[in-house]
């Protein structure tokens, strides 16, 4: 019998610090996190998600911050772990409510601000830049950014200090003793803090079902050396995520070695790249990157084009370009196009709907031989385990399936087994050195963006979207006497993406039918009330087309008065 | 400088075979070629096609014989390879058209027969049942029907014979040296069809990018022996195919073996479990298998179930299980689910999304371990090439990725280069023993089926149902005095998909005052043309809306005059 069963009754006398997932660990890509205690709330991350498979038209979700907006007058600061979209693609929409000031380590910062430009924020918002090492005070809390390695330079984990304890968050990570840009993960103080005690460890699981080690961002660059060596007679295309700066920085390295321009594609890529640059977080020689108009003016066997679309997103440069819509660049049998990426579940159709494309033009394409993953296998994950030692253990970042293996990991790394808490969005889960207990639960959820609009559409306008996408829809107009109730005009039918209306004549003819003999049970039923009469219409034609046709579209009767 | 080339002006003298696919190579899943020579014409399988991500609504998709119709008086049968939808699922809507006999192995035969009932199809059709080694006249063709491997019983590769040569059509297979049932894929038999000199070989490409070996289906049974071993106190769940009957022999086994009950659920597993035993395909003791209902008498531990879903269908049997909306079974924690099956390109999110429900439940998910490919790989394909020794090479059954990894596959076996053909759909391949030559293109294209609509569905439905998807929809009523013009009522504004209605008053009230806007500039430019002034009202709201919201909701005016 577990201690938190026991003594659940009796009220707490530590001072705990609350840990409360608002965008929902079970949804993928929303990382935010609150952390509270007493009168102090910080935010760790603030991130979207991209939109499920029946959220349709929905650009991004971006997490419900309600529970912030409550309790405005306690919330410290945004503390942000790296630069990927799941981290920071919501602080334009949540700052414009909750302006409290960011914090986050230099390439972050430049990401961020890019951002916020893009979106014309007011500059009144404070982004600030910390070092690792550095620690941040906020409320009763104090955060120290320590340095990690993952898929984007510059990445962190945080060190939370509270009354009640210290959590560790490790961000994404991965460990990288030979990385391209920067040192290894600070390994010596996750031991430190360790050895002084850690009441939490918040750790990534993305990679918790894979065994071993994950291999060094260095490798990729033997990689491209070998396939630039092997295809000295070819242009080379490479697709990889834009904010994978030492990746291309590895690019740009076999470039200059084998003696090739780089032309950069794709608004992020051009963006990210333009950025690190600046900051010096790519070394470029003089004139080894080109114009994308230049291009031509160089032998294809001279050149590396970077581009985006190792996803296969249909809008993204690699994608036109197989499709052959590229307005700048065309591929030419012979050409190596290189997938510098892995699959993101759910994209693999995609990417291979592009890869059949460029087999087809006669490009040779490599997938996946050039890439290595962003975050940490079992053994890395079971090394922080080992030198953090934490009391409790709250996987992160993952879908479920990862977060209750990752629960097993850290059961056989010494965590009891009721110290490990796979949280729900909305959980508050209070802890302290005597014991962890879910005491509420607080409101989340997530926000839809479509176009410029945040939260207009919901789940009765996805499920008319889901039903117009399968079925299409019906209207059905009348024009009726507003004194009499005399049907003056109509049925007329009209309908879009339910059947080519031209080949469905005799259909059309059919429905009209239909509505009019519902219309004479109308009549002699006495029927006024307009709703009733809608609702009667819509149940005898969906009656009359699920048999004809097995079809459901929407029926949207529209009735006028003259 | 290759023969074609330098020869193509001459007309053939050798008598040659056309070899024409009508379902489209590139076209995954929708297997059907036709084979013609002089007035013959043969049928090689008539699959249907799982409709792509952007064919909405789409039910499924099936090859255009229009080739066949207007050829009808030369066809002379359907020959099937084996009994999976992608080979079979086309055949009672062809059938209706072209109504000639079709040949095929027993297994098959009694799965055509199932899903001829099933669209309730006349009797007049001829399915005829042939044994390996036996061949089928058909006008100036023979066919020989070969014993194979696959992950389906009762599988064959053709041995097609016309006066210009031999073609061999592997169907889909692998080389297991230990089935389940039946014997090993006839070698001795391609061996000998080898020295005798075959044409072409028409060869299985789907798992053309693996190397080595595809392991025998036999070692499944010891994995789920083990996994039956190892979880003696808990209920198994097995998800796979249902045409798998070799693998649900080998749950049986371990299930007897192990002294458990089996269940069966799932409309097709039912159905094609119930056809594999009364033929004699599964073996099964008295009294294993149990019905549902009396799933409760027993414990846990003492039932196993077998049923649909491992592809995460979201309407099969496992899926509703997972969601807690499946009538007889509910999931408990503890519960030991097995997915023996891989992941279909594209299938990868709905798994993960029912991995993550069974894991939210307590279930233990065992993923991918009980699971071998029914198809061959790298070794097998040249052991094929290699006895089959063929002078054309005709690679099938694949995305275009796999069809150029298996030319060079081919073309390193001893085919030379300008013999190896990737063919398109509708491509008319003219082989003899001195040349190939591509001599014409015939008519293609997917039909796509939609409830009972066979064909009714085209391009403007599916983009609009496209947007409709995306945006939504937004109705324009307007009534006019058919003597004046005069607009009498409306405008009055309806939307589906759109926007929460009840939260928008303000925006339909702006859209309306637009709509009065145009009317204006309509009455000002006496416009009088209906198409005219519906295309207007269009622009103007479409803008309007792109402005506003960046949004583009289908706009449907709709016009009535009294």
């Amino acid at each position: 019998m577990s201690k938190k069963e026991t003594e659940i009754i009796e009220e707490p006398e530590l001072p705990s610090v609350k840990v409360i997932p608002l965008g929902g660990l079970e949804q993928i890509g929303m990382n935010i996190t609150a952390f509270e205690y007493d009168d102090s709330i910080i935010v760790v991350d603030c991130g979207i998600a991209f939109p499920e498979d029946d959220m349709l038209g929905i650009d991004l979700v971006i997490p419900d911050v309600s529970y912030l907006k409550d309790n405005i007058d306690k919330v410290k600061g945004f503390f942000i772990t790296h630069g990927h979209e799941d981290h920071i693609g919501a602080l334009p929409y949540v700052l414009k409510d909750i302006c409290v000031p960011v914090y986050a380590t230099c390439l972050t910062t430049a990401l961020i601000e890019n951002k916020l430009r893009e979106h014309e924020m007011p500059k009144k918002v404070k982004i600030k830049t910390v070092k690792y090492g550095q620690s941040v005070n906020a409320g009763d809390f104090r955060v120290e950014f320590i340095r990690t390695n993952h898929s984007i330079a510059d990445a962190a984990a945080l060190a939370i200090f509270s009354p009640a304890g210290v959590i560790v968050h490790t961000g994404d990570f991965k460990v990288d003793y030979t990385p391209v840009y920067g040192e290894t993960i600070d390994l010596p103080r996750l031991a430190e803090l360790g050895k002084k005690g850690v009441l939490a460890l918040m750790c990534d699981s993305t990679n918790v079902l894979r065994p071993g080690y994950t291999m060094s961002e260095k490798t990729v660059g033997k990689t491209f050396d070998t396939i630039f060596m092997e295809n000295s007679d070819r242009r080379i295309i490479v697709a990889t995520f834009s904010t994978n700066v030492d990746r291309v920085q590895q690019i740009i390295n076999s470039a200059e070695k084998y003696g090739r321009k780089v032309v950069v594609e794709g608004r992020s890529m051009v963006n990210v790249i333009s950025t690190a640059c600046e900051l010096g977080y790519i070394t470029v020689k003089e004139g080894t990157i080109i114009p994308i108009e230049q291009m031509k003016s160089y032998k294809d066997e001279k050149t590396v084009l970077i581009t985006t679309g190792s996803q296969g997103e249909a809008m993204a440069a690699l994608s036109r370009m197989a499709a052959n819509i590229h307005k700048k660049v065309t591929i030419k049998p012979g050409d190596v196009v290189i997938f510098s990426s892995s699959a993101i579940p759910g994209n693999e159709k995609n990417i291979f709907k592009v890869i059949n494309e460029l087999s087809m033009i006669g490009a040779k394409v490599i997938f996946q031989d050039a890439h290595v993953s962003g975050h940490a296998c079992q053994e890395e994950i079971k090394l922080i385990y080992s030198l953090v030692k934490p009391k409790y253990a709250i996987p992160v970042h993952g879908e479920y399936r990862f977060l209750t293996a990752h629960k097993e990991l850290a059961v056989n790394m010494g965590v009891e087994k009721d110290n490990v808490f796979i949280l729900s969005s909305g959980d508050v889960l209070e802890l302290n050195e005597e014991k962890g207990v879910l005491t509420d639960k607080v409101k989340v959820g997530a926000v839809m963006v479509d176009g410029l609009g945040v939260g207009d559409v919901g789940n009765i306008v996805l499920r008319d979207r889901q039903q117009l996408s399968e079925s299409g829809l019906i209207v059905v107009s009348l024009t009726f006497d507003s004194a009499t109730g005399e049907v003056l005009a109509g049925p007329d039918i009209s309908s879009r993406g339910f059947v080519y209306v031209k080949e469905a004549e005799e259909l059309i003819e059919a429905l009209e039918g239909e509505v009019i003999a519902t219309l004479d049970l109308i009549r002699s039923r006495e029927i006024t009330d307009q709703n009733k009469m809608k609702s009667l219409i819509r149940d005898d034609l969906a009656d009359f087309l699920w048999k004809r046709m097995k079809r459901r579209p929407i029926i949207l009767p529209v009735f006028m008065e003259v």
